[in-house]
C-alpha cells in the first residue's frame, strides 16, 4: 500500500475523475459479495464501459493488480479515494440553507468523499442560528473573514442564480481556492480558482433529450 | 421560430447535451442586460470554451444566426429547450422523500426543464401522507401499478444505495423508460431504459482531486 501513497498522483481528465467514484460503487458490491479480487474487465463488464479505458483508469491510480487475480479490492478501493484526494478531508463552507442546501448539509456520506462541511452562512436573518446536522447557519457577512481565519478550501453555493455571483466574490476575498456551484449560472472567478459545476440540470437535458429520442 | 419546430432534432453526444442548458444560462443573463442577438464567439468567450465547439453545438439545434448579428438571443433560447425537449413537460414518479428527495421536490425551476413531478413514494410509513411542495408522498406498494396506469415515463430515484435496484425493478415493470439516478450505485437495466447518473459524488471528485494538484 505505500506505493501508492508515495506515487505522484497525476493531473487525471475528468472524464477519468467521473468514472473513479463509479469503479468504487462496483468494488464495493463486489466486496460485500466477499470477492476479494477484480479485473478491470470485470469491473467494464459490470459498468458497460470500455476495458481498455477501465484499464488506464485504474493504472491511473497507480495500483498494481496480481498476475492471473486482478486488484485486491480493498487495495483498490484505497487507491483510488487517495487518487480523488478522499483519504483526506478538506473543510468546505457551504452559502444558501435553503432546500438543496440543506439537503447536502444532511448527507452523511460527504465526509467519505473528501468533503467536511464545518458552517453554512445565510443572508436570511430567519434561518441564521438554525442548526441542520449540528452545523450552526450563520449570517452572510461573516464569510470571507471566517474562511480566511480557518483556512478553508472548498465552497458550496446553494443559493439562487441571482446571488451566485456574489457569493463566489466573497468566497474568493476570503482564500477559498475551490468552489463547488449548485446555482445554475456561470461564475465567473479569477483563473487560480476552481469551479466544478453540479447544476442538476445539466444532467437532466441529457435525461429528457434521450427519452425523447428513444420515444419517436 | 417553426424551422426549429420541424427540425428533426437528431441524436447528440453527451457532452454536447451537458453544455446546453450552460448555453441558456448566458443566454438569459445576456437578455436581462437588454442584448438581443449572441454570436458564439460570445458565448464561448463566456465560458472559456472552444468557439468552434460552441458554433457545432448551436448548428446542432437548428438555429439559423443572422449574418453579422448572430443568434437572435430568445430564438436561441427556445430551440435549445427544444432540442432538450424542455419545451415539452414529462411527468415522472420520485421514490426516496429523504432529504434530497425532499430538496427536488421542493425545486420549482425543473418544470422549465421539462420535468414534472406528479407523485412520491416512500417505504417508510411515517413519510407515506406527508405532502412536500403539493406533492403527496404514497406507499411504496403502488408505484409499479400507478406509474403504468398513467403512463408516467421518468422515475426519480432518491432513497439509500441498498434500496435503489429494487426501486428501478419496480419502476421498469411499471413501463418507466428513462431513470434519472442519485443513489450512489449502479443500476442494472434492460438496454431499452435509459439511466442518467447524478451522483452528487462524481462531480465532487473532480474538485477534490483538482484542489489537492493545486495545493502541491
Amino acid at each position: 500500500m505505500e506505493m501508492v501513497l508515495e506515487k505522484q498522483v497525476k493531473a487525471l481528465s475528468e472524464r477519468t475523475l467521473r468514472r473513479l467514484p463509479r469503479y468504487i460503487e462496483i468494488l464495493k458490491r463486489l466486496k460485500s459479495e466477499k470477492i476479494e479480487f477484480a479485473s478491470s474487465n470485470m469491473i467494464a463488464d459490470e459498468l458497460g464501459l470500455d476495458s481498455i479505458q477501465v484499464r488506464k483508469d485504474l493504472a491511473a491510480t497507480g495500483v498494481i493488480g496480481k498476475p492471473k487475480l486482478g486488484f485486491a479490492i480493498d487495495e483498490l478501493i484505497f487507491g483510488i479515494k487517495h487518487t480523488l484526494n478522499w483519504d483526506n478531508q478538506t473543510d468546505a463552507f457551504l452559502v444558501g440553507a435553503g432546500s438543496l442546501g440543506s439537503a447536502i448539509l444532511g448527507y452523511k456520506t460527504f465526509s467519505d468523499h473528501g468533503l467536511n462541511i464545518i458552517a453554512a452562512f445565510e443572508n436570511e436573518p430567519s434561518k441564521v442560528g438554525e442548526i441542520i446536522n449540528h452545523i450552526t447557519v450563520l449570517p452572510i457577512e461573516k464569510l470571507s473573514d471566517m474562511a480566511y481565519r480557518m483556512k478553508v478550501h472548498i465552497g458550496v453555493i446553494t443559493v439562487p442564480a441571482d446571488e451566485a455571483q456574489k457569493v463566489a466574490d466573497m468566497m474568493i476575498e476570503g482564500g477559498i481556492k475551490a468552489i463547488w456551484n449548485f446555482a445554475p449560472v456561470h461564475l465567473k472567478v479569477p483563473d487560480f480558482v476552481i469551479v466544478e459545476n453540479a447544476q442538476l440540470s445539466h444532467s437532466l437535458g441529457v435525461l429528457t433529450h434521450k427519452l425523447a429520442e428513444s420515444l419517436k
